[in-house]
C-alpha cells in the first residue's frame, strides 16, 4: 500500500499534481488541446480559431503545453520555416474531459446568465 | 433551428459561454466544488481543505461561483455569524467533470514529470 504522504493530491499545494490541475484547468489550454483535437494546426491557425487568444498568451500556452508533453512542435527546415503543433499521445488523453468542460460551458449559458442576473438584482437591493 | 451567430460557441471572444469556460476551467474553482461535493463548509473548512488558496483567492472564488448560480451562500442569523456554502444543483452537475479533471492530474503525473525532466534536458542542449 503506497503511505498517502506519497499519493498525488491535487489539494496539497506542494504536491506537484496540483501545478498540473492549474495546467489543464485553465481556458486556454482548453481551447487549444480542443483545437488540436481537430488536427495538426500551424501557430497561425490556432490564432485564427481562439477568439481572444493574444499573442502573448498563445505562445506561453503551446510552450507550457510543450514542456509538460502534452503538445509536439515540429519544425519544417524549409524557407520561411514550417512549424506545426498537434498532440501527443497523453495530450490527447485529455480530449473528451476538456470538450465536455467547454460543452459544459455552452449548453448551461442561458442558466449562468439568469442566476447572473438575479444576483445582481440582489445585490442593488 | 438556430443560426449559427446565435449559438454558444466558447471559441468566440464575445460569446459569455468563453466567460463561463474562464469560471469553471480554473484551478481554484475545480477544487472549491470538489470540496463542496463532499458537503456543505463553512469558509475556514474550505481555506483548511485547500492547501494554498489565499483568503484573497478563496473569497473571489466563492463570490464569482455564487454571483453565477453555482454556489449557495447561506448566512445564519447568530453570534457570531455562521455561513455556510453549498453547491446549487446546478453547481452540482459540474461535479463529476471537475472530479474527473482532478484526477488526471493526480493520476498523470509521473507522466507528465518524466515529460518535463526530458524538454528541460533538451533546452541544455
Amino acid at each position: 500500500m503506497v503511505p498517502n504522504s506519497l499519493k498525488p493530491n491535487v489539494f496539497d499545494a506542494n504536491c506537484d499534481s496540483q501545478q498540473i490541475l492549474s495546467l489543464i484547468a485553465n481556458k486556454w489550454t482548453a481551447l487549444v488541446i480542443c483545437t488540436l483535437a481537430q488536427d495538426t494546426k500551424r501557430y497561425n491557425e490556432l490564432q485564427r480559431e481562439i477568439g481572444g487568444i493574444s499573442q502573448k498568451m498563445l505562445t506561453q500556452t503551446l510552450r507550457n503545453l510543450e514542456a509538460n508533453g502534452l503538445v509536439e512542435r515540429k519544425v519544417y527546415p524549409v524557407v520561411p520555416p514550417k512549424v506545426e503543433y498537434s498532440l501527443t499521445p497523453l495530450g490527447d488523453t485529455l480530449t473528451e474531459l476538456l470538450q465536455s468542460v467547454c460543452r459544459w460551458a455552452e449548453q448551461h449559458l442561458s442558466e449562468l446568465n439568469a442566476a447572473k442576473a438575479s444576483y445582481d438584482k440582489s445585490m442593488v437591493r
